[in-house]
């Protein structure tokens, strides 16, 4: 059995990154292509599910898991807790099926220390001025906060020469179509080839 | 500009390589994709043309380019040399063209040693009954001909695991869709994608 591969998925606020993961599943059976669930000791809100959405535990429950290096990575944002576990990404690729994971800059460098393998995406917005529409959403924000978001999305952006690949999400169905190839040529390389034609292999190479 | 990527094609006789080759190029406008033109010592032969199948060149000239270092890798085949001239190479490759070579595995570790950014596919027929078929061809070789086909293909098919991809040539179409899917894919990652975006970047990350 071919082992899956882990995306990391990155972007700045804007860039349509959710978006794109979200429909890229939509097209995928769950035996392929799986999205990453994450630990959190945030408070579950209305409509959410455990295990679906997020995997909801206590701060104590949390720290215990940080101890024991349960974590490929994690961190804290506004007071809570948010983090990937190790055993559940790797159950889950040990059964063939990829994982997105969407996470910033700082999680993706954990990942990447952590397992080499992942592969890893960044997603930009096609120009500065469609970043800014987007970012101030639907106007009723401050100015002030629309300039935290913006300097937020470039300190986001100043990392995506860390990232294996780039997609420049213009047009939205092209973008979904890059994501798409990205994951197509993966499972063309070697390894997963190796694994997947093992017994085709054997035979072509037979005296 | 972003530089054009070298592909290595490599493949036992018999599993559909040059097919594919010719049929990607075909779908590729020549700006795109080209294939790299070998140098040769051996006879024009009728209907080729110097400059689009080879570059036809004496012996003479053939050794005074391997003295002055100017082939990617070269070989003998039945007392005639090929090679590929690595500066016909970079100057293609310098104007983002991608080019595809198709070489055995002895040219593809030479070609990786002196240009690490190539990148290689290698091809494999779908089963040993239907590589066994193809070599027989139009039933009018000795089995002892088929024999020694047989055996260079194992040999050759020996080395499938230097390569970056790997593609089974069962289904024509599906091959030749993994082949333009590997080739689109490079295209997104980093280095390829910073070249291209260049102004887009300068001016997501300005302050």
């Amino acid at each position: 059995m071919a082992q899956g591969t882990l995306y990391i998925v990155s972007a700045p606020s804007g860039a349509g990154k959710s978006s794109l993961i979200q429909a890229l599943l939509k097209t995928q059976p769950l035996y392929d292509t799986q999205v990453s669930i994450s630990h959190t000791t945030r408070c579950m809100r209305p409509g959410e599910q455990h295990g679906e959405h997020y995997f909801f535990v206590s701060h104590d429950e949390f720290r215990a898991m940080i101890e024991r290096d349960a974590f490929l990575e994690h961190a804290e944002v506004f007071g809570n807790y948010y983090g990937t576990s190790r055993e559940a990404i790797e159950q889950v690729l040990a059964t063939g099926v990829d994982i997105f994971l969407d996470i910033d800059w700082q999680g993706a460098q954990q990942i990447r220390h952590k397992l080499p393998d992942a592969r890893s995406i960044f997603v930009l917005p096609p120009s500065r001025e469609e970043l800014d529409r987007r970012l101030r959403g639907r106007g009723q924000d401050s100015e002030e906060v629309i300039s935290r978001r913006m300097a937020q999305a470039v300190a986001e952006m100043d990392h995506y020469a860390e990232y294996d690949y780039l997609i420049v999400n213009d047009d939205f169905d092209l973008a979904l179509s890059d994501l798409k190839t990205i994951i197509r040529a993966e499972r063309l390389r070697i390894g997963r080839q190796k694994a997947r034609h093992d017994g085709l292999i054997s035979k072509l190479l037979a005296d």
